[in-house]
Formats: C-alpha cells, sequence, structure tokens
C-alpha cells in the first residue's frame, strides 16, 4: 500500500455567493463540505488508479469527526490520529459572477507532544506495510519543524521510499534529510534556491540532499532531475480550469509510478497527464478520466543534457 | 419563564484576518464560535437580567451538535428540536486593519413537515409554563411563511404574551395574526409600510394588528406606538462600538418589561439601555454591564401626543 501523511488535515468548504462584495452581508447559495489536506487529495487520485491507500495525520474535535464520516465513503483506508484540538476549516468563496475564489484557512489545532509521538508510533507500524510514502502540506502548530526531516529518516530507516511536497523551512530541512523525491512548485523552488531559473534551481536543490527533484511548472508541465537523467514533460497545450489540486494529482501520479518501478519517461508523463485532467475537472481536486487517458498519448517528454 | 423561538439557529464563527482582499488566500489569525440566532441572544441577555429563559427552535447535524454543546455552558434551557438537516453556519470575516465585517450566512437545513409538526407539539408544551414568548429571525427553507402567525395564535390562544422580531413577509402575514409586539427596524418598517417617516410608519404598523410597536431608530434610540400612548426613548448620546445584538438586547429589556409589568416609560428606558451597553461592549452580543446601570439613569424618554 502506499501511505500518505497529512499533519495539517482540513474540512475544506466551499460557499458560492452571487458576488463577494467586502464589509456587506452575504448569502450563501451553496455550501459544499469535503475532506481536505493534500495527502487525502493524493490518497484519493491514488485509490482511483488502483492503488491501496492509507491516510494519517491528526484529526479531533467535531470538525475532525465531520472529517472522518466523510472520508469513510472514499476507497481510501483512515489510519488519521486523534488529537484533542479541533481539525481546522479552510474556506473557499466562489464569487458566481467572476468565477473568482477568495480563500481564507484557519490555523489548526495546536499537536501536543503525547499526541506526536503517538502519531509516530502509528506511523512506525504503517511503514511496515508501505511501499512507499508521500509526506505533504504544511505543518500545524506544536510540530517542530524538522518533523519531516524525522519522517523521512524514519521512512529510509525502514526502507520506504519518500516523497516530500511542502514548502519554506519545513522542505529546507526535510531536503536535508534526503528524501527520495521533492516536488517543489515555482515558488517553492525559489524561496529554498534563490532562484526562479528552473533548470538551476531545479538542480540546485537536488544537491541539497533529495535523490530525484520533480519541480511542478504550472501549466508548463514538470522538470525532473533524477539519478538516471534530466527530463522535461509538458502537456501538449495549456487548459483552462482550476489548478486546485493539480499538484497533488502529479503526487500520486509520481508515486504510483515509482511503485510499479516505471521509467522516468512515463511516471513524468503519468504525472503530467493526471495534473492536467484535474485541472480539466468540473469539481475542484477531482479529475477527468477520459481526458487523463487522451493526455498520456499526448504529454510530450524530452530529455536534457546532463547537469554540469 | 420567557421562551424564545429561534427557528434558523445558527453558529457564528468569527474570523480574524490581517486584511480581507478579495480573490487571494488569507491566513486567519483568530477563530471565534458562538451559539447564534437572534432568539439564542435574546434568552442569553434575559439570564443575565435573572430571567429565567427557554430556547427552542431547531437543531441538526454536526454544527447543531457544536451549537448545543456551547449552550449547555449557557445559563438558558435547551429545548431545541432535533432536525435531520446540519444547522447553518454564519461566518463574520473581520478585517483587523480596518475593523470591517464581511458577513456571510448559509441558509440553513429544509425542514419537514413531519419535524415542524414535532415542533409545534413541544411548543405548546412549553407555551404552558412561558410567561412570554419572543419569535426571532429568519425562517429556514421547508417552513410555511405564515408559520410566525401560526405560532402567534397557539400563544394568544394559551394566553401568552408573543413579542415578534423578524421582516419581509413573516412580518407583514405575523402581524396580522395579533401579536402583542412587534419590534421592525427602519428597513423592515419601510418594507411594510412604504413610509421611512418613522413615526407614520410605527403607528401604520400597528394598525396592521399589533397590540404595540417598538421601531428600532438605530443610535437615535426606539419608538414605540402603544395602547397607553406613543413614547420615544434615546440614549444620552451617540456611543461608538459595534451594534451587533443591540436589537437582540432591546427585546429582551422589552420581554423583561412585560413580564415585570414596568410602566412603558421604564420598559423603554431598559431596552434603550440594553441595546446602547451592547454596542458598548467589546464583544459582539454582549452587553457591558456597568454601562447598562449608568445608562439606565440617563435614557431620554419623551411622549408624543396621540395619534391621529
Amino acid at each position: 500500500m502506499i501511505l500518505t501523511v497529512t499533519l495539517n488535515t482540513a474540512l475544506d468548504l466551499t460557499y458560492r455567493v452571487p458576488a463577494l462584495v467586502p464589509h456587506t452581508s452575504h448569502r450563501v447559495t451553496e455550501v459544499l463540505e469535503r475532506p481536505g489536506g493534500k495527502g487525502l487529495n493524493v490518497a484519493r487520485v491514488l485509490a482511483t488508479l488502483g492503488h491501496e491507500a492509507v491516510v494519517t495525520g491528526f484529526a479531533g474535535g467535531p470538525t475532525g469527526a465531520v472529517l472522518r464520516d466523510l472520508l469513510s465513503g472514499l476507497p481510501v483506508r483512515d489510519a488519521l490520529v486523534p488529537v484533542a484540538g479541533n481539525t481546522r476549516r479552510t474556506l473557499a468563496v466562489v464569487d458566481a459572477t467572476t468565477g473568482d475564489t477568495t480563500q481564507l484557512n484557519e490555523p489548526g489545532p495546536t499537536v501536543t507532544s503525547d499526541e506526536w509521538s503517538a502519531f509516530l508510533a502509528s506511523y512506525e507500524t504503517l511503514l511496515g506495510d508501505a511501499d512507499a510514502v508521500a509526506l505533504c502540506g504544511s505543518l500545524p502548530p506544536g510540530i517542530h519543524v524538522g518533523a519531516y526531516a524525522e519522517l523521512i529518516r524514519r521512512a529510509r530507516a525502514a526502507g520506504v521510499p519518500a516523497l516530500l511536497d511542502t514548502g519554506g523551512e519545513p522542505l529546507r530541512r526535510g531536503i536535508a534529510a534526503r528524501p527520495d523525491m521533492v516536488k517543489p512548485n515555482a515558488d517553492e523552488l525559489a524561496r529554498l534556491t534563490g532562484s526562479r531559473e528552473p533548470l538551476r534551481a531545479t538542480h540546485d536543490a537536488r544537491r541539497r540532499g533529495a535523490r530525484t527533484v520533480v519541480s511542478s511548472l504550472g501549466p508548463d508541465g514538470v522538470l525532473a532531475a533524477t539519478p538516471e537523467g534530466t527530463w522535461h514533460a509538458a502537456p501538449p497545450a495549456k487548459v483552462p480550469g482550476n489548478p486546485t489540486g493539480a499538484g497533488d494529482s502529479a503526487v500520486a501520479g509520481l508515486l504510483s509510478g515509482l511503485v510499479e518501478s516505471l521509467p522516468w519517461p512515463d511516471r513524468l508523463t503519468r504525472a503530467v497527464a493526471l495534473a492536467t485532467a484535474t485541472v480539466l475537472a468540473p469539481a475542484a481536486g477531482d479529475f477527468d478520466r477520459t481526458s487523463y487517458e487522451e493526455l498520456l498519448a499526448k504529454v510530450r517528454v524530452t530529455e536534457h543534457a546532463p547537469a554540469a
């Protein structure tokens, strides 16, 4: 099975309003709730691809109970660890006139050191059955900034390849613990390396400790620096739609390709096809199956000269 | 005891953000949750004034459970009737830079006819112990627009004076069922009567069926047309602060004055002092006890000539 870790899970709310006008009152015309957090999204896509997916991280309070109830309707296994605090909500307010989204993210509950210890014990057990692990998203209050580095070292000790998808200081510390893969986007990469030149920054990130760096270039696909070579994979054309969740779908593509031992060009093709099919799906975070299958034949992969 | 009815209860959320900028992403720095809906606010103030207060209406789903849990910490009795749907949330986004609030209100769960019947049976029982009843706020989906008229007729049959605080068509239908009191604000009064001239509109509203009309004039106090005469009661000066909940505090003042058989000038003084002390309180919907007691001696009540 593939394990995904989401330390800062969320109940994702979407409010649709006719038009968002600050400092006025609005009637919300539509309310949607879904279990959220990057690792949960990754697991959902992995399950759709036919992989056994287990989600762990923290959930607590009334909002955590709603999240777990919604999760029970999905084909992923819930191994979330209870916390005393209330799981956070994220709210996307969609302006029906412009289609634009305004995002409001609660900070999440503070995790105690006892809760972190309980998580680590559960994580060790879950690693015993895992073919790969994804470590996804921001850290909740109370978790030390080196937490991902610690989880990567434990995965390596258990012989389980780890993919890290986070930003800022947790990424900087995590990459130094030598994960199998990191998947920064352009902003995370620039913050890590100081460079906005994708090829240079991707190679620089790799020298910091990751075995492979797959940089997300948004509508231009991904750039992968691996021990076997460097590739750029791009969709056949820019597509209109909502990019929410596209990065998580790419992670699911990379992880599934890893456990299936696909050659790099095929892994990257899958990642880009999934991300693009996610942008094309009507609901944020889902992916369009038909588009995905069509895109598998259309993603262009080009190999770069080896890094100097 | 005093019964308050809130058919469309809510969990009131407040998010504080550094600055609200539409179509961007925000970290919420502070999350507050409190049980909401106008009748719940009225009951909380009544309890603070030393009255036994019972709240009824509907609550359901995970949000209803959170609301009832928070309510259990307050000195009011919970007689809410369960519904299958999820109680709505209201969200106030406070911009810490400007202090302005952007309000987002969920529609509330649809109430079935069986749930409405269960409510009516419970309401009849509660009326048996009630000295007065307040009918407060909007109607949730599924409740017929004449619902307040029905509740007023039942209260009259049980010999319990009813105060109606709502707007639009529910107010128009309700007033025709001859409640003891209605408490419209300027907008509700204008919508009902077509007039924005307070004295004319208040007398017009009274001719539509209410025994007494107490019109809220915002910072200018209240105007009351009663069988015993017409009075204007005003605070000594305009006060800075947050008017959220001021109208609910005024209703609590009017109801407590009713069951204590206070003369009209004293009832109106209490209502205006409570409303003003609510504007002055740091937290929306609370009232400042010291200010309230000082204001009791300072509210100016003037009698108007009888209506033509």
